[in-house]
């Protein structure tokens, strides 16, 4: 392969809009392509050159790079229908499908499987490092697929992203991802837990995360993405938790956790649990906010806690105050 | 208070026997007493000098330092009952009470509050960092209580750790250290499961570790206590998960933090699942084993996991087969 790359760029939303940018400066020759005319056109005032439909972007590519929502859309391009043409098909032979998308590891095998029948390559490599990392160029690329593969896609994610790691064969990029990122959501919950019950037990934020950060409590979603503003100045906590990595997408990752848990029968419970906290959390009014707000909706349903709990316990006293008077109304000699 | 200190070392453990002899080391004039016969005769004969009962001990000590299992022991340590004297009223007036056993938050604020109203001081100083850390002298003491008796107590706890952190009034050592296992505890278990989803998903530990140690997944559970063995050379897993940390005092500590969510009404819901799966874990056999055990437990349930729904499909062929086969006699013209 030539060192400046010939790219399909597919997908021009929020990260891919920006990893296309970086592309086009790096030197390759880069075609944009998004079914949302908004993106497609925001994409081409950036700079990036774009085709009239996905097909035609890949006709001429030595790379296909898809960055899309779902593992469904990256099938559906792969193969086509309706009317269109695939991009498996519309791709010269031995043309490399360089998938970026965030999708289940059992779709991304699928999708490896129908580009190399096809006689193409195939990369999975799903990105980590949200969209502050796609427009500095900072993204970390987890990548699956043949050795050779990997070394050829190299210096075209270098571009994009400052750490690249080859994880294993077809899938494991997705594979690493989920698993990084089921740590990930699991950890925020916890350390808001904790941050929680320390603000009950009167014990400040600061010295909480004095004591964890040096200890067996310390983790990255507390010395990096610390959930409470004032320890670490720079998280998104310090600007009323504007992402950062959003709600939304975590939400959707704990979901591809879940989906792989079920698939390979893994009897794990945090993630389920996690992803039932984030899908919920998501759904009422967090899909936007950074997934380190999720301590705002512990303490939110802590304060509702206290209150049911107060209103039982003087319920209590009230039926127990009517139990004396009939007691005594019954016993009176009236 | 004098440089060297005459101190009362009650509670003479796994834990306490070692931190003991570092007092002794360091030129403080300790005596030791344990209900336990032989823990006190172990003590005895690492050159702790011993009294012949605890109220003996305080008699003559400047601080009373505790080293018990439960809070209950250390409430009925300082009050007295059933014939035996009560610290707080075995020690001369003025004396230092510092408790290092971990308990419940409720349980530290009442024996402070004993103390005090007894024309005490008292100190609340939790550790973390296990028995290699008591013998070592590297400990970590998380310290709630004024700023003057934490400034008293300083020098006595150098000399028995490495880390000595001022979290706040009276309790807050204890809260500072149920807030970091809580994290902790929850974090190995997600690390867990992340490995068992990698195994399952074909992705080796080294890559697995490779990328979470290097993004947002990274935490002590999996830099510095890695669950499986390799990554991470020094940790429980290399050894046949030899604690470290053992299973039954996770599970001990996690029922701490399950207790202060509730008595705090926090809306926790990974401390108590992490306490729930602890408990479990402490009481079918991982009790002397590394917390980071958990993952060979992980491991089993879901192999039983897979065999159960493997059977589930064949018991269903089967069903299926039967239903065929009834179809067509149903059917056939004899």
């Amino acid at each position: 392969m030539p060192e400046k790359h010939t790219v399909a760029f597919l997908g021009l939303g929020h990260m891919g809009a920006p990893m296309a940018v970086n592309l086009v400066r790096a030197g390759h020759q880069v075609t944009g392509f998004d079914v949302v005319p908004a993106a497609l056109e925001a994409a081409r005032q950036r700079g990036v050159p774009t085709a009239g439909s996905a097909a035609d972007a890949a006709a001429g590519a030595d790379i296909v790079l898809t960055m899309f929502q779902t593992g469904q859309q990256v099938l559906d391009a792969y193969r086509g229908g309706n009317g269109q043409p695939g991009l498996l098909q519309a791709a010269a032979a031995g043309t490399m499908f360089l998938d970026c998308s965030t999708i289940n590891v059992d779709e991304a095998r699928e999708a490896a499987a129908l580009a190399v029948q096809a006689g193409h390559r195939s990369v999975d490599a799903p990105v980590s490092g949200g969209v502050v990392g796609a427009e500095a160029g900072t993204l970390t690329f987890m990548v699956g697929g043949e050795a050779e593969d990997f070394q050829a896609v190299l210096p075209l994610l270098e571009a994009m992203g400052k750490r690249v790691v080859h994880c294993g064969a077809h899938g494991a990029g997705q594979a690493a991802k989920v698993c990084n990122n089921l740590i990930l959501g699991v950890s925020m919950i916890a350390v808001s837990e904790a941050f929680v019950l320390g603000e009950q037990l009167g014990l400040s934020h600061q010295a909480l995360f004095d004591v964890a950060s040096a200890a067996s409590g310390q983790c990255w979603a507390l010395t990096t993405n610390c959930p409470v503003p004032g320890p670490v100045p720079g998280s998104p906590a310090n600007r009323d938790y504007q992402p950062g990595f959003a709600g939304a997408l975590m939400a959707k990752d704990l979901n591809l956790a879940v989906n792989a848990l079920r698939s390979t029968n893994v009897a794990g419970r945090m993630g389920p649990l996690a992803a039932e906290i984030y899908g919920r959390f998501a759904a009422e009014g967090g899909a936007g906010r950074d997934f380190s707000a999720i301590i705002t909706d512990i303490r939110n349903k802590s304060e509702q806690q206290a209150l049911a709990a107060a209103g039982e316990a003087s319920g209590r006293e009230r039926a127990e105050g009517r139990r004396a008077t009939t007691a005594h109304d019954d016993g009176s000699p009236e």
